[in-house]
């Protein structure tokens, strides 16, 4: 498949360069008859806009108002291509003319110009973050699709709640958030400070590192956790599609990140089976609603064989620290010669806060398509 | 895409239920003119074949010859599909019938059949490990491509050495092999102990351990390290075929891996932008060929911006211990009663040692892909 | 895609040359649960295998019998793939071996050996018509899915009858056969004469123009038409994936193919709009049932806008004469030296009898696929 | 794959409905460092807008200005996903609300809305042919890489003509244009009559019938031609993906098209292996140029085994008469009452001169991926 697209039957495209006319993403295969509306669109980016993300966020200033272009009529999906563009409205490409000739030390500068032989300087081009405003539209539509009547009583089995995708910061700046089932573990809380941290206090102590590696004209990696809620059992397709492996490549495609791992994950190769192993609960083994307790444990992350398990699926994905900072370092320019790179831009100081929407993002693209995708498993009889 | 088929020119579709007639793959779309024979395919099974493995792995005894079906003339490739097939000569599957009502601990068992409605219960059908027998039969094409004068000639950029795909056994048993850079890291030992460990006294202390654990009836996890090196800078489609996000999902796709991480991984989340960040190295820069130290360090592991650098592309993969344990687990039958499940067949003590061929076999798969595709990024002028 | 694919969610990939060890398909994607064994797709290789087609055909006596390799547990489907091979029983390589270093005319020799550089000579190798039989196999499995309860129920709205796929032969050597509405038509006839003519005064003359042509060492070309009943509405993926885009290319892809219409085809270019347009019929305008008649009429041939209207789809498919013919013709050989090419090795007189079950494999695969996508248009409320 | 995206390297998606705020696609897989700006795409465009087609054409009048939103930077290509929009500026929904409860006479408002449950009736939607203007914005970026020194240089053996691909109007109205080979055949004409006939006289002749048709309120149905020159030999993806059978799709996928033929067509199928056999030339056989006389004939249209062979690739497609037609017809509304619909909006008398830029388009669009995928067949030794 070309680079730019992902899913099979809920399909999406995205295209824009950081500092183009717009960014925006086409969604094809989205059922017909599911409500949508640009504000429904909206209020996702606004969740990962430049802005957010409190003393972690580039100053970048964008409102990025979406435009929904096609495939939606009188407030609901047509079963057209969607699409969705949003300007670029706050462009300072000036910022950016001594890039031109330079290649920053952790940046993709570099590999770009020698995969394509030329590359927009201008703020990163395409390998910018922005990029990613382009999937949280398009996971906008698909959280619209999963939370639609049609999606619940057709494809998840009935379950009153539906799909629930969160993901938040786990960690930030080498400093741990409070973990799930941990007694301050507070996602609503998440959604109130700028650094989504499920805890304040937490929160507090990691913008203060923060404000000091800023001080220090530094940056910070992290560790976003996301837990996919009330899926049924049997979404992700063997042996290519396992539900881990698709999420794995939707997470570890969003710039930065570094690793992902699933349920226990790298603990998991320090266990043993007798411990690790998840065994049926019963009585009711399951009673075709999800999420209902269908395993004693879930040591897994909500798969086993590759295939949702109806627990919940819970993975934690590795972010590195933004390779933009003012602290001066060394690197080559187009000549070959040593020169310092000083990047005074605006950038993000941890990239996480702004990721976890995106990790969201993707985790709902994956859902949709997977959950359109088991239908064709087993029609009904 | 259907979930048995990966890549998009280089493309393999897998088959096969692990104690059906046969398991195979059809690859599409490797080049014409590639010398291929059947040992060259039977050499690499043999790396992974029941019995290898020593201590850690089933008694199940499978010679696992492929039969070349297609593809092939006169010892090189058509440019046609090349489709391979290993009949499975040593199947019990009375040793299985007792699980046909049985939903066992940690095994794809229930997920399957909640999927698909039916499942082939004698040795986990297509759930199976042994399903990775057609994997390793399409990474060994891609291996012969990869090694080819062609390959080297026209798409890696003429380096002598061609690109080298090494995985090896990092940890077992929560017992740590030799890394790279110390002094006892030795990739040949590797290939010489059935468990893959890069360093003999580990090795046995590993093994040790595993004896240990199978008189408790149980089983341990690992993990395993692979280096891809001579790889030209530009590998990797942007944004959601990043190299490391390809790279993720075909070795998340391997059954009972839990995590994936490139460079430092996980490690990144706590580094510092200062710390982390790749530094272009000089004069010369870059001359062409892959390999030669394009960057002054690696903590990336090989990729800025989803596109090789040219340095080793390194990454880890974390395996979960095997499900099938001696040890009785109480689990659920059909009919929702709780069973005791003691698994006799033969298993698995760990599955790393096996899983590195088919780390190696993914990785040839999606390196071959993307070396397809850049061509297609820059046409020659 | 690789160009040895077919279709999106029932995906299905063809192997094998005309003399190497064996052809073959995987159905990937088929659901579970479906009743399918060997002989059922024995009954549908037995109707397009040499020697069958009468005077029109080879004498190459292949028995074709399929191996079902996986996919299948019990009699059922298991959601996985399917593979069936069959083995090349009566290779005669010899025959061949003079067109080792020969370009015969009409044939696919010198454009593959372009392409790969390199060809298995041996029968046309790929480009062989024999590469037919993996198609019919695949067909077979799709057929057998569009037969079973599942795809009735909760596919094609529950019409008693289900899908029907039926090919025949209306034009060869010049001559025509009765055409569907004409008194002599009989579709159960060209199950019983080996040309596959609807008729058996037409089939008559048809076999005697063909010794004729036999006599001059010369071959024929034919039309076969195609007619699927019981198609529900709704089928067909706009805009590229049309029903017409999609069997177009499917029939297009047939060996010697090299025309296709759907309803009144190019006769539709000198009609106008008052007399090509299909008016709703009413009432009742449409009840739930395919093929209840929707429309006054079907100039269209069941298609409008790209999507089925629930009436017949019709379409014809133009053949060319096989290239292979014993009258001796002036080629070039790998030296540009000119040579004479009399093919005296088995050949089909005239392709269409054994192209029309080729014909309706196709037109399986097409619509299984499309009922599959047709799902997730629009999900159950 | 979803319906909305056709090619496999050089891949496209298209999108928007008729009277939405926009139409237009999303190009990804052109390569980089191809020259491109708006003007280019402007002038393809301005060749199938609605004012263009003389006499047969809507009067709906849009400039069909082109905005170029991402992948081009400086003038070049970036080798990143290329967006196009197209604004519609001249709805009159007020025209259509009279359709939205009928269902009228050879359109797709009932397919439509069968397969998705609801429709945008105002003009058809994206069932309209203005939905194709996305394919010519696409077509013109295919025809842009087509004519670049990367590609004649790298992809098609350095002809010094690059890939030429010319369609024209050879019948409408049941009136023949003169023919290639003809005396009066004038391809230059083609470009000034707005009818695109390829003679003076011709052209006159059809525009009064078609002028006779307007007053009688009815339409006409048309073929259009397409010559592809300049191949090289190599191009197609046998066996699902011979060129034929892409073209074909192709080709009819395009709303209207009822049938096509290549080379011969159906006449092919009535002629015998002596008379249609295309025979090699020598000397010189092929020297490595495209277009330079390999065959001594082309009856198969430039095909043989589905892959080009360097000859002059040769179609026809059918077009139907437009259904939209201001004479009175009688048809059913959404209450199942007969109602009569008398088309008053701006439609074509004929489509086929408006189709032929739209050809075109589609040809290059699968020259461009077919290109771009025959390097992977064998790569430089």
């Amino acid at each position: 498949m070309a680079g730019n697209s992902f899913g099979v039957v809920f399909r999406v495209t995205t295209f824009g360069e950081s500092h183009g006319p717009a960014l925006g993403c086409v969604v094809d295969g989205c059922p017909a008859e599911i409500a949508l509306d640009g504000e429904t669109i909206a209020a996702e980016l606004r969740r990962r806009r430049p802005g957010m993300g409190g003393p972690a966020a580039t100053a970048r200033s964008e409102r990025d108002e979406p435009e929904l272009l096609s495939g939606v009529f009188e407030g609901k999906t047509l079963g057209t291509p969607i699409a969705i563009i949003i300007r670029n409205k706050d462009p300072r490409p000036g910022d950016y003319a001594v890039l031109k000739d330079l290649y920053r030390p952790g940046h993709a500068d570099w590999t770009w110009e020698a995969k394509y032989g030329l590359r927009d300087h201008r703020g990163g081009g395409r390998a910018s973050g922005r990029e990613t405003a382009g999937r949280v539209a398009a996971g906008a539509v698909a959280k619209a699709f999963l939370a639609s009547p049609a999606c619940r009583n057709d494809l998840t089995g009935g379950g009153p709640g539906g799909v629930s995708i969160r993901a938040w910061v786990s960690q930030a700046a080498g400093i741990d958030a409070p973990q799930p089932g941990e007694a301050d573990f507070d996602l609503e809380e998440a959604e109130r400070n700028p650094l989504r941290v499920p805890g304040r206090a937490a929160a507090e102590r990691i913008g203060q590192r923060l404000a000091e590696l800023a001080e220090a004209g530094d940056s910070a990696g992290g560790i976003v956790s996301c837990r996919i809620g009330g899926l049924p059992p049997g979404l992700g397709e063997p042996v290519f599609g396992k539900l881990g492996a698709l999420l794995g490549q939707a997470v570890l495609s969003i710039g930065a990140c570094k690793g992902v791992e699933f349920g226990e994950g790298f603990a998991a190769a320090v266990s043993t089976g007798s411990a690790h192993n998840d065994s049926p609960a019963f009585p009711p083994f399951w009673d075709g609603a999800p999420g209902t307790g269908a395993f004693k444990t879930n040591h897994s992350g909500g798969t086993l064989g590759g295939i949702s398990t109806g627990m919940d699926v819970v993975f934690r994905a590795a972010f590195k620290p933004p390779a933009s900072i003012p602290r001066g370092q060394i690197t080559v320019n187009r000549a070959g010669e040593p020169v310092e790179a000083a990047v005074r831009g605006r950038h993000d100081l941890c990239i996480a806060p702004r990721a976890a929407p995106v990790v969201e993002a993707m985790s709902a693209l994956v859902v949709a398509d997977l959950l359109l995708l088991r239908r064709r498993a087993r029609p009904r009889h």
